[in-house]
């Protein structure tokens, strides 16, 4: 139905630009980002030499994701102590970069405990870099083999729920490489499936207020190659009622130790939506999202945030005309609700895929059970 | 809570400009419109001193919904007739401007009929211009005051079902005095609350793609004083699940016989919400909306929108840049799903709120039972 929607217009697949990467140059050792900032309008490379312009980077979104704001954390601070600069001084700038991301700081104290402790013992400052720079690289290859597994039980949950093929998958938000030091999350699940031509098409919510599914989810899509329709998130109930979604696959923010779910403001009545059409609804994400200090749903704090980004539009492309550097949509003065994200209760939630394992039906014993098969997180 | 997150800016309240008046200054008739292209930014009158501006009006969308363009469109009959242009020529024009729009051609020919009649009567060509703006004041009248009996209805409903007021009202898309010649039909129900001191905060839903609750519902809560709060459509299910929502009133664009009711595509996943927190979802329109040639919500088409709307984002403020006259947000060449309606069955329907009566519960003999109270529309 939707393929005859097809929006005119020049088809611009965009190509395959990593999102980060270490490279050696002659001239010197760099940090290469994608900047996202531009996405999906243009694909541009920044060349990070020093840790300050990561601190920049990070500060202005170029780079994000938390996952991915841990990997490039490290490596800011295997490139201070390659090009010879105060280690102690890059981490803290970069840990500090954006003070609520918590992968950022672990990352960075990661990579800046394993210079130290190389320097301690050998006392050699390339060898501590070197270390640095391992402590990096690991990190990122963890993350990617993360995903890996995370897409690999994802895939196989998706073919034991829907047998035969052909997932019509929705998702919301963006959970691909571009916050992630592999394929991410739930996209990375979409992906798979898209691979061995199983995926016959994927929704993609648009994802008010940011648009991170217009923007950027839309981008990896396009990126990849997969059957892919954008829409407004209103327009997801249309969907369900057709009939033409066999499953929800959506990433976390955090996961409290019973199974509720925060993630993206919008997630909430998706799941809601799956459950009235009896249609799965899937959460993917590592074990370390799981939050064992956090009991329940009802003790996830909601950060409330910028009523601009409600009362204004803004994108990469627009022009900065409003008060709060957007373009104005509401009479001036409107006052807005906009909570970053919403809470799904573990009794709304099909499975929750992790590298470790999936957690079905979703109980405080089964999700504990699968964190213990991890040396990341345990819960008491 | 959502009162702690005011957004700075100049509280500009907007004033009381009526959306459609006749007026007769000394050089003659004209039709003054609130130019609602303008809105929320600007409130600037368009003067319409014949039927060509208001076919521009009509198509510029300067003036726009169902009751209101049956209004125009029989005013605009008048001014031709008044002015002594060729009545037939504009009604022609008229009911062409926008030919979906089955209001504005039944306004259109009515107030062509008066004209017709009294000229066949009398002979008199001043005496059929005075029919024509009889029949078109007539009209006016007419739609205020359903107008007035639905908010009556509805806020006797409201009572019913939550004693004690201090209703927290959640809507949908615009349904106010920008679309009727009164007050409207769901908002018109928030006003008269408003009114009494019943309505604690009106949430409003900013309805993408075209942001109808951001730019003109607030606009129109703002412009009489109400307690309301903007949100991303996104963030419904996060006010339900905190217990912040008390009831759901929207509109409605077509009603099917067994109660299905067709509105902007958001209303349904609303629906569904409200029926999952056990909320009332209470639909209010006029007994012209129902459709007894549409059996149920299955046989209801819904009109397919073009993908530009959701791969860019248009507003009255936002400079024309990408190929479908708005600002680029997703990669270009994305394809969009993009219903402009979505059905809600009747079962997740509340109560129906007309002129005559309320619906409640939703069965087609009692929808069949209210509408023969009418005179404008019969079930067979």
């Amino acid at each position: 139905m939707a393929d005859q929607h097809a929006q005119s217009g020049e088809d611009k697949r965009p190509t395959e630009i990593p999102v980060i990467r270490w490279e050696e140059p002659p001239e010197g050792p760099v940090l290469v980002l994608l900047d996202q900032t531009r996405l999906p309008a243009e694909e541009v490379e920044l060349v990070c030499t020093d840790a300050p312009m990561l601190v920049e980077a990070i500060r202005s979104l170029a780079v994000r994701g938390a996952p991915l704001l841990g990997i490039a954390g490290a490596y800011g601070v295997a490139l201070a102590a390659v090009r010879g600069f105060d280690v102690d001084d890059a981490a803290d700038a970069l840990a500090a970069a954006r003070p609520t991301a918590v992968n950022l700081a672990v990352g960075v104290r990661r990579a800046q405990a394993a210079h130290r402790a190389e320097l301690a013992r050998s006392g050699d400052t390339d060898k501590a870099a070197e270390a640095a720079l391992a402590a990096a690289r690991k990190l990122h290859r963890d993350d990617a083999e993360a995903s890996a597994r995370m897409a690999e039980r994802g895939m196989a949950l998706l073919d034991e729920l829907l047998p035969g093929g052909g997932h019509r998958v929705l998702t919301h938000c963006n959970t691909g490489s571009l916050v992630s030091g592999g394929e991410g999350t739930a996209f990375a699940v979409a992906l798979a499936a898209h691979r061995v031509g199983r995926l016959r098409r994927l929704w993609v919510d648009e994802t008010r207020p940011l648009l991170q599914g217009a923007r950027l989810t839309a981008y990896e899509a396009a990126r990849s190659g997969m059957a892919y329709t954008l829409l407004t998130d209103n327009a997801a109930g249309s969907l369900f009622a057709a009939g033409e979604v066999d499953a929800v696959l959506i990433g976390a923010d955090r996961i409290a130790a019973d199974g509720a779910v925060a993630n993206k403001v919008g997630s909430y009545p998706l799941a809601v939506l799956a459950r009235y059409h009896h249609v799965p609804f899937i959460v993917v994400a590592p074990v370390t999202t799981v939050d064992p200090d956090t009991p329940d749903g009802a003790s996830i704090e909601v950060e409330q945030r910028a009523g601009f980004e409600v009362t204004e539009v803004t994108a990469p492309q627009v022009p900065v005309t409003g008060p709060g550097g957007g373009i104005p949509v509401a009479p001036l003065g409107t006052q807005a609700y906009n909570p970053a994200f919403d809470v799904t209760p573990p009794e709304l939630v099909t499975a929750i895929v992790t590298e470790e394992g999936v957690v079905s039906p979703v109980t405080a014993e089964a999700l504990a059970e699968v964190c213990a098969r991890s040396r990341e997180v345990t819960i008491g």
